[in-house]
């Protein structure tokens, strides 16, 4: 990578865009401001985009040759809370390298896919090509926190979000970075929920065997989502499921991980999800209810001997394609107030990042030139995958674009994307930008 | 209550006792040298004793007329984390005046009241009396975090804790401040539990289905250990437990607060504990498991999509007498062990504050003598209690000093002890003071 590209990557990393802190508002706003400035000296016109004190999204556009197609480039430069802090080996807003790879929160998700993209853009722009496409950049900061006001905004500017291909660079190639296409993403929603007892915190001798206590109570009733066989215990919460057919199982199932690699990522067993389904289905294509945080009473050194009169959970649920986001939230908020132990009361808060899955067939002519550009790159040739993970807004920006879409992305698990010690290879960078170059050439 | 002893306590309340924290250990040592030098104008000769960087203990002597019995005072500086901070009107370390109440953190529990008592010992000695007990003073800093060093020395210090009665101040009086004598106490035991899962936290969506939830994990393993009637599912947890004769029952039954009273004091109605009993019933005389705090994950603004790899518990339990405390720990580590959740790793660490329960037996002359001392300040007279609480080293105290533990405090629920807004009464500070006066005079 050029010395100016680096300076450049590095420039942007050092923005601390958590998009869902507003005391990172201000960073957001800068960052957006710097990318405006960036994609204005390719030629671009931009504009920032916000209401109600939400990190601006950005939509910038260069017109291309006259009856070229549109490209509409989607990225998001808000990054995932780098807490715990305490586990960074560097400090997660000052970039630093390591062994070919670059350290930082949003190293790789997604600044450094996205940017590693807009390089491509000014490669392929420097390569005199006589037919350039209409390229709009769409890049916002609420990605990681349900892309809030860029939901609500869109379809007020939906004649400038049309295009004919809608490229994201947020998405993972497969094992020994061999390039993917994602031909689906699972849904999502996530939120907050509360409980309520006492007025207050209570002594556990004084007030213990008498007192609800909010810790045990958020205990019981996050355990009750699941059985014990780890299946979701949630009444109707996976109606209109729909499963994958023969063939994208089969293709698949060719490219998943072995239990092995799983634990030799991470550390444990793949033991999550249902028992007796395979890897795949359980990670691509059936539903989770995970606990993403769990809150309640004394958490510092000794003891504290209290019964705690209040608790908090933050939920996040992944949606099969199928499945409609608020009926699942609807189930689950169902089951909530059914099994609520007694003395407590409810509250669900901070509903956000309602988004459906999809999948995509997988016999369309994008595909094929696709397909054909990433067997460029790499002779092993691109597989197909169907990611557990979510891009809401793709799935809006679908719809409002009419565009069909195309994901191809070039993360590795050992990047730890929403975990500590954040990465991103050089080498996933430079296949990144080469695919780019390619891929709008080609179009 | 005369400006001068107004200003004595709150200088003792100022000290940010919170003797668990070793960031407050130079407040404790301050503390403990305040009240030596407090004691020694009364005549005391004092000493402070500790190991391993523990808040010290104080032990004070003042020999009194030959023949005399010798009492033992004993009561705890150190005070309970002071958190939630933003919970609190007025900051947990300046004492504030508000309708004839003091509010501080450790205004009642144990400074306000051991203090009340104290300053009786100094009326008594003023009053010129013909015969003064021996008396020893010894006060602590770790009483809320399992009183480590006092545990640990008190056998190499045994002759100098003799004494006859053990008098402690740190329990509560009965509703509408009508005096009790604590007839019993529950046992207590506190540890902490871990949950490690993968060796990071991971992104929801990359790896829900697959990779097992610490948080998730965690509200299982706390889930399992109560039955839907609230009772205690840890099996042998309650080996020993002896329940309380029937004349016992109904003393204890006669001075129970209503269901009514508690949802008044607290907000819930005593929705608590195992179905079918009473609340004096699941209050003083059955065993309890509380989980004082769990926390795991994302808890922060917006939402966090991870799936977190570790997960903490702090817990505490209340032993019934006749249940040792070694063995229920034992039984609920093997509950913990047998209930653990696949691909986690559990530690159990902090076991802190082991102490049994115990009940003293009615027909005593030291009861009787109280009895009558307590009558003289309240024309009610006292009632007896068995205190859901626990006082640990009481116990230790008990066997090591050879003395019959006299337990009247003054506490009401209202004092919201361990909560925020703690705060002490005039009126109950006056009562204890005079109760501290009368005792030494009529023993």
């Amino acid at each position: 990578m050029e010395d100016s590209v680096r300076a450049e990557y590095f420039d942007l990393l050092k923005f601390p865009t958590v998009g869902a802190d507003p005391m990172h508002l201000r960073d957001c706003v800068q960052c957006a401001v710097w990318l405006k400035a960036w994609l204005a000296r390719l030629g671009f016109s931009g504009e920032l985009m916000t209401e109600g004190g939400n990190p601006p999204f950005l939509l910038a556009e260069r017109k291309g040759t006259e009856g070229a197609p549109t490209v509409l480039l989607y990225g998001h430069y808000d990054v995932q809370p780098p807490d715990p802090l305490d586990e960074w080996d560097t400090p997660p807003f000052e970039p630093t390298v390591r062994e070919g790879r670059v350290y930082a929160r949003g190293a790789q998700d997604d600044k450094g896919q996205f940017f590693a993209f807009l390089c491509g853009l000014r490669d392929f722009l420097a390569s005199a090509p006589e037919t350039v496409p209409t390229i709009k950049v769409l890049l916002e900061g609420q990605e990681e926190s349900g892309s809030v006001v860029l939901g609500r905004l869109a379809p007020s500017i939906r004649a400038r979000l049309r295009a004919d291909v809608l490229a994201v660079c947020d998405t993972s190639a497969a094992k020994g970075l061999r390039p993917a296409i994602v031909a689906g993403l699972r849904g999502v929603s996530h939120f907050t929920v509360r409980l309520e007892g006492a007025t207050r915190d209570l002594h556990s001798g004084e007030y213990g065997g008498i007192a609800p206590n909010a810790a045990q109570a958020m205990c019981e009733l996050l355990a009750s989502l699941h059985g014990p066989d780890g299946s979701i215990a949630v009444r109707g919460f996976d109606a209109g499921m729909e499963l994958p057919t023969d063939d994208e199982r089969a293709a698949a199932e060719a490219a998943a991980m072995t239990p092995e690699e799983f634990e030799r990522d991470v550390g444990v067993p793949p033991v999550g999800g249902e028992r007796g389904l395979t890897l795949t289905e359980r990670n691509s294509f059936r539903p989770t209810i995970e606990v993403n945080g769990v809150h309640s009473g004394y958490g510092g050194p000794g003891s504290k001997t209290v019964i705690p009169c209040r608790a908090l959970a933050k939920l996040s649920m992944r949606l099969a394609p199928g499945m409609n986001p608020q009926n699942a939230l609807a189930a689950l908020e169902r089951h909530l107030k059914a099994h609520l132990p007694p003395g407590m009361k409810l509250s669900i808060e901070e509903v956000t990042g309602e988004a459906a899955g999809f999948r995509l067939p997988l016999a369309s002519p994008l595909f094929r030139l696709a397909s054909h550009v990433l067997a460029e790159l790499d002779p092993r040739g691109a597989v197909y995958q169907w990611d557990g993970a979510s891009i809401p807004i793709v799935s809006t920006l679908k719809t409002l674009s009419g565009a069909a879409p195309l994901l191809v992305g070039f993360g590795q698990s050992e990047d730890r994307i929403h975990s500590p010690n954040e990465s991103f290879g050089f080498a996933q960078f430079a296949l990144c930008r080469a695919w780019a170059a390619k891929l709008l050439a080609a179009l």
